[in-house]
């Protein structure tokens, strides 16, 4: 894979992240950083720490993220923006709720990508 | 308004967006530069010629975007991340569409602010 190919590390990552996020959330904390941000809804919260204490006391067991649309742009300094949009199960519920997610990739200094900018919304009406 | 205060030049912009694509698309063309980026549904263009040309040649005459949900982030340089959800009506079609649309704004040498980012999906389902 070229390094530079952004919209297959864009589909690589979210592929990735629904994963983990479905099967184990705390397993999400080593692709965020410091100064990772995360709108959750309407409250945000700074630091890999916080944002992993956060989406693991999301109050549901089981978690099924469907991808339909993911779409993805070059940024400045190597970054990488996702927009997806899909649906998501919770628990036993039966009717999926429709969600849309921002991303922002950058690099570390070993090159490696980690989330920068993170914006979960769901959509209703 | 404090120059670093992200989430009120994220309301501006927004508000000032929405308001001139729905009277006058082409007057967006200040909004842009030769490095920003359109998504539009699965189709991108670079540089804020052909991205005016592609907003203008939108087969719709009359518009309306209202916005849902407004977020906003602040970015890598001085940058905003912005992630929409709202609803768009198109000429006589009474029944709105869903959409979400995310911005990055970035800032030019003079201070002021353009879309380096910009992706628009329709929701469905």
């Amino acid at each position: 894979m070229a390094a530079n190919d952004f919209s297959e590390i864009a589909r690589q990552f979210v592929e990735f992240y629904y994963n983990q996020f479905d099967s184990d959330r705390k397993g999400l904390a080593s692709l965020y950083r410091e100064q990772s941000m995360l709108t959750f809804e309407s409250g945000s919260v700074l630091g890999a720490g916080p944002i992993v204490e956060k989406l693991s006391s999301l109050p549901f067991e089981k978690v099924k993220h469907q991808v339909s649309t993911l779409d993805s742009q070059p940024t400045v300094e190597g970054g990488i923006l996702i927009l997806i949009t899909g649906a998501l199960l919770v628990d036993e519920e039966q009717r999926p709720m429709n969600f849309t997610q921002a991303f922002q990739l950058m690099r570390d200094p070993s090159g490696g990508y980690f989330v920068f900018n993170d914006i979960f919304k769901l959509i209703f009406g």
